[in-house]
This record gives structure tokens, C-alpha cells and sequence, in this order.
């Protein structure tokens, strides 16, 4: 029987050594591990980024995984540190909105987002269980001030591939940050939201979900273009296409091309979406 | 015991969750399954690339690995999608050239290539045996139409891995597409070949294999320059050297640099191989 | 029971199929081997990078560790490969002063740098015992004399891992090479130190440790820049902050930012701290 899987989730980097030693702090404790690498190409301290790749992720990992997600403006400050319980994995990360996707369905919508991916701190939902990680016995000794990661994150984490309760890392806690997401408008048979994320394919990802789009005759306009109608796949015609993506969002792509590089769109972008379906 | 090798090899990158996702389903069906990464930084959509850095890298691997290659234009259109089992191993990709070098000692030499790259169809040889993916029984659901990688390839390799008959993924396929090679010419006692790949350390690796190369002698023309001789190692002396690389092929390399940025030599530049020793 | 931890760290890059093959090499011949990337991305044949990565990291990992260490300029040429066992873990690098900080408490401080970097030959350590790879038996067949990584390194690794003796693999030697490190300077007040490595976030990392600190009333002095007191995490205040970073060495970080990009610092810049207990 193989054991646990602790999926690692950072901005990192890969030229140093930072998330090889967490992997071998990971496997000192727990030497029967399954390490998967999410990716810790997050851009420095983008949290909402990493809390976007995470959402794109966790759901397809089984739900006995330890996710331990890293990226951390706050590192060595009195930021709290937390390990929270939920029916689709454990989870490990700073206390700053870094699971604000993997809640999102006890909170959606967020109220009104004035300040787009500010935090903002709600209670931890009922069919979770979260603690702050308070106990320094399940630590490396001594930690590190300036790598978390290493020293409380990735050893906690071993522990708790171990099999060791959540009650010994620390008090439980009752309340932590979302962020707030930027919200979709809705009005006048039109919905405005924006980019999210650039994908390495230069494709476009919004915050417009599957279940919000008229599946036919819709028109996607962003940075100055148009596309008319859903496409099922990448494939289907020459340049730009909306299709649903993997992740389950509207989803803008050049095909066989760079999107983003070629139109110079970025992240925050607004994206409206008519739907023709009336007319 | 641990349990079969599933080594992947993709233009996905890594800096979005979709190697994860991938790695997620196959370790969520065959939770002892060694994952080895080949490469995710093939250029998009460049599968010739792709199907030679596979080339330069099956032969390694145990004869039971499962390759799961995937780079995929046509993700979601009516491309065939396949499982072939040969000697040298268990091979999933789309049916698009991606298994080209695999099957080269059967086909070699393809018929001259006017397009070079494009894909003819051929026959399976007798050694291997090819099936469509065509039961959804195995994949993940639901399908999206454009991450096949996740939701197909990754969750029949699973199933291979866990013992599942070929037979049982779908119809017996007596034809797939293999990519037409740019060709060598030897005439006039000499040959012409090209650039194939330009590795990390800039070195330019060609289609002209080791058996074809005269010890001796011989002089080497590439972007305007000109070496002389063969090396054996990268350190014997300054400038570039002609060498025959790790992958059997030869190879010129700058010492200390790299040649292809120095001498603005990329892939598809002629390489011509005169041998001197009969003068 | 899992199997050895391995532990890779080389030049190669993660473009082409070369770390991929080493594993392949090491998992035919130890199938329950456990495989940890250090880095791959280390500069192209910069062997003193990979000896500071190494520094970074072998101490987190298990004393029973295989770390394979392959920079190596001379690949193919006489220069010797080496296996080590230590207190800390067995290695395996060409002979070409990778070593030198795993190795650095039997031989601080070194003789003055006055070419730094370059090797010199010293004894091989009491606690530690080595052997030139010269047994062809354990080689992978046949070898190529430009990728030994895979041909030599990863194959004897695989054997370390299964048990087989160190004597098995060469004859013992006495003496290998380290690299002269930048010295520290301590006069007047003032220690005179080196950038030795930037990292991904931009941080500064010096050769100045932690023990060589007064914790109190310290100025920094690099590119230009000064900074005032020791910072305990980078969170403390905006600008730029001086800190023992996990490494354990004084290190410099921009705030939210990169410093080495932001100042234009790069490796080998100077850096003056001066102590100001005494004023």
C-alpha cells in the first residue's frame, strides 16, 4: 500500500534548492510519501494566482490528499499558519486567501468585491475543521524565519501523512481570509468578467462559469476583439475561439497561436459576453 | 513490489495545474504508479520536437513503461486517439505522428520527404499491436474536449498500468500516421542532413546517425562554418567540435557555449558531412 | 519498505530527455528507488552554483541519501568521477570541486582564494571514505563519453541503492578537489563578504554567516546601497532589508520586490558590514 499524497503548491521557483528541501524534510518524516509537484512557477507572492491553480486542480487528486500551498508575503510575521480539514482534501497555507476557490461554494457569491482580491476573513464552514499551527513539537527545529515552508509547512504536513490529529498541531480556529473575487455583472442580457489567468498556452481564462453561458449564438468581446459563438475545442476554425475550458470557465484562445501575446491581453481584463439568443 | 512506470512527455508547461491533474487521475486509479516526467516544455504544438525528444529517451526505460505522449493540435476534433504495445514499451498519443522515431526501424527509410513532417499513414507492424481509444468506460468523467490529456490519456494509462487488456479500450487499429523525416543525401561522397533539435546547452543535434559517419576524416559544414574532424567529448580542445552525441547522432557543440545562439543556427539548417578520406 | 532516496542535481535543464533518462537508467536497475529533483537549472557547467545548491539542501535530506551531483565541463575527458561516502549522505559528482561545501567544515577556513573558485586538491576526510568510478561491471553498455550522467553516474547510483559496496566500484582514493571559496575579510570592524547566489525571488545570498554576526547596530553595504539592523523576515518594513536567511547566511532582499534585478547586483558584487556596537 502506498501512502499519502501531499501535493506542493508555491512560488518557489525550481532553480534553487527551497522545494527540494521541503521534500526531503517531507520524506525524512514520512518516508513512504507520494510527492506530487503542482507547479511552483507562481509568480513571486501572486496569491490570487495560486489560489486560481489550485482551484484547477485539487478536485482531481483523491480527497484523502495533503495540499500544502506556499506563497507567502507574510513569512515569518504574525500571519497565521493553518491545516484545514475538508471533505475534498487537507489542506496547508498561510491564512491569506491562498483556499478562496476550494471554499468558494459555502460562500459564493462574496459580497460585492470593492477592492478585487483583498481579503476578507469569514468563518471556516461547517463541514470543514481547521487549526492554527501553534505546536512546535511537530516542526523542524530550529525553523527558520524566512522558510516556513521548509520548517513548519512541509514537517506538519509529514505528520499529518503520518496519521497524527489535527488537534495536535494547534487550537482550533474558527474564521479565515477569502478573497474577494472580482464579480460578474449581469445586466441588460449582457455579463461583464474578466481575465483571470493567462495559461502557458497564452490562453485566456475568465471568471465566467459553464453554467452561466447560453450555449448558442453568444458574442465574446475582449481587448477589442470579438468572437461569435461557442466552439467545442481548439481546433474548430482559424483564429480566435470562446470555448468552455478544462477548468469549467469561458475560456478565449487563439488557435494554433498565443492570445494574450499576440491581442496584449492580460490578467484583469474585462470580458463581456452578449447573449444574440433574443434577438 | 512497486507498480509500473508511466512516464509523460508534453507541451503543457508547468506552470499551470494540468501535468498535476493529470498525475492527480492516474494516481487516483493507480495509486502505486511510478510518475516520470520526460519533458512538459516541448514547444506548443511542435510534435516533431516532441517525437524526438521521445526518440532520445524510450530506449532507457524498462520495457513495461507506458508512454503517455501528448501533444495535440486536435484536441476535441475527430483525431484518432491510441494504445500501442510494442517491445519497447506501452504508448499512448494522439494519432499524430508523435510515435514516428519508435516505429522508425520498421519504415526506415520512409519515402523521400517533400513535405518533411507531414504524416502519411503506414502500417502497424506485426510486432505491435494498436488499439482506438474509443470506450469511455475508462476515461474520466465528464470528458472535456480539451484537456484529453487529463480525461483520456492520463486515465487510460491508469488503467493499463492496473492490468486492463488492450482489447478492452477499444477496436483494433491496423494504421497510424507516422511523420515524414527531412532525409539524408549521399552523393558525390557526401552527405546532407540537417539540424533536428537544439538541446539546452545550445548543441545542434542532426539526422545523421552514427553508422553512416566515416571515423575519419571527415569535415563538417553547418550555418557557414566548417569543423574538421570528430571528437569524442565536448572538452578536447576550443571552438566547435563535431561529435557523436548521447543520442547516437552526430552533434556539433561549442565548447564552453553555445552554438546555436553564437551562430544563429536553428532547426532545419542543412548539415554537410564530406568525408576526406579518400584524398 | 520504501526504497533509497536519490537525489538529483545537474545542469541539464528540463527541455530535452536527459534528466529523464538518467531515471529511467536508475529505475531499471532499482525499481523502488524514491527520485528527488534538486534543481536541473543550474548555469551551463557552473560548478560552483551546483556546490552552493548542494550546500542548501543535502542537510535537509536523510544521512542514507544518494545525491548525484553532474556539472561537468570535462565530460569524457581523463578527469576522474568520485563516490563518497560521509556522515551526511553518499555522493557521486566528477572530481571537480562540486563537493567543496559539503566537505567545507574539515577544511574551513581554505587557504586564501586568490584565483576564487578554482580548484585545489586536498585529503579526503577521516569520517569519509572515496573511490574513483573506474569498474566498467556497473556502467551502463555501452557508454557515451558525452553523458556519463546517465551512462555512469546514474546507473552506479542505482547500485549504491541496492546494496552493492562501495569497493566494488573503483579503487579507494585519497585526495579530491574543492574549490577555493571567497574569503571573508574582518578588519578594522568591518567584514568584507561576496554575493554567492541570487536566488529565484531576487535575494541576495553572501557568503557571510550567520556565527560571523552581531545581532545589533549592523550596516550592510552592497552595490551602493545601505541598510541599517537586522531584519528577522522579510515583512518587517518596505526597502530593502539585511537577514540570515535560511541558508544561514546574511542575505539581502528587496521587500516585495527583486533586488538584485531593481539594484543590478549580481554574484560576486562585494558586501561590507560593519558593526556599529562599539560606537
Amino acid at each position: 500500500m502506498p501512502g499519502s499524497i501531499i501535493a506542493l503548491l508555491t512560488d518557489f521557483g525550481t532553480k534553487d534548492g527551497y522545494v527540494a528541501s521541503m521534500k526531503a524534510v517531507i520524506l525524512a518524516i514520512a518516508p513512504d510519501t507520494i510527492i506530487v509537484d503542482i507547479t511552483h512557477e507562481i509568480p513571486p507572492q501572486n496569491i490570487s494566482q495560486a489560489a486560481f491553480i489550485l482551484e484547477t486542480t485539487y478536485q482531481s487528486f483523491p480527497t484523502d490528499t495533503i495540499f500544502v500551498v506556499v506563497v507567502d508575503p507574510g513569512v515569518g510575521t504574525q500571519r497565521r499558519s493553518l491545516l484545514m480539514r475538508t471533505p475534498y482534501g487537507r489542506f496547508l497555507s498561510p491564512d491569506n486567501g491562498l483556499l478562496t476557490y476550494v471554499l468558494r461554494k459555502y460562500f459564493w457569491p462574496l459580497p460585492s468585491a470593492e477592492k478585487p482580491f483583498a481579503p476578507i476573513r469569514v468563518s471556516i464552514p461547517d463541514e470543514c475543521i481547521a487549526v492554527a499551527l501553534t505546536n512546535p513539537a511537530y516542526w523542524r527545529n530550529p525553523v527558520s524565519s524566512t522558510f516556513e515552508g521548509r520548517d513548519v509547512f512541509a514537517a506538519v504536513a509529514a505528520h499529518v501523512a503520518r496519521g497524527t490529529c489535527l488537534n495536535n498541531f494547534g487550537d482550533e480556529i474558527t474564521t479565515l481570509n477569502v478573497l474577494q473575487l472580482p464579480q460578474l455583472f449581469d445586466r441588460d442580457n449582457q455579463l461583464t468578467g474578466a481575465v483571470l489567468h493567462i495559461d502557458h498556452f497564452g490562453n485566456l481564462v475568465t471568471n465566467i462559469p459553464n453554467g452561466k453561458l447560453h450555449k448558442r449564438n453568444i458574442q465574446v468581446q475582449v481587448g477589442g476583439e470579438t468572437v461569435e459563438g461557442l466552439s467545442t475545442t481548439y481546433g474548430e476554425h482559424d483564429g480566435l475561439v470562446a470555448l468552455v475550458g478544462s477548468h469549467g470557465y469561458l475560456e478565449i484562445a487563439l488557435v494554433g497561436g498565443n492570445a494574450s501575446e499576440v491581442f496584449g491581453i492580460g490578467i484583469g481584463t474585462l470580458v463581456r459576453v452578449s447573449s444574440l439568443s433574443y434577438e
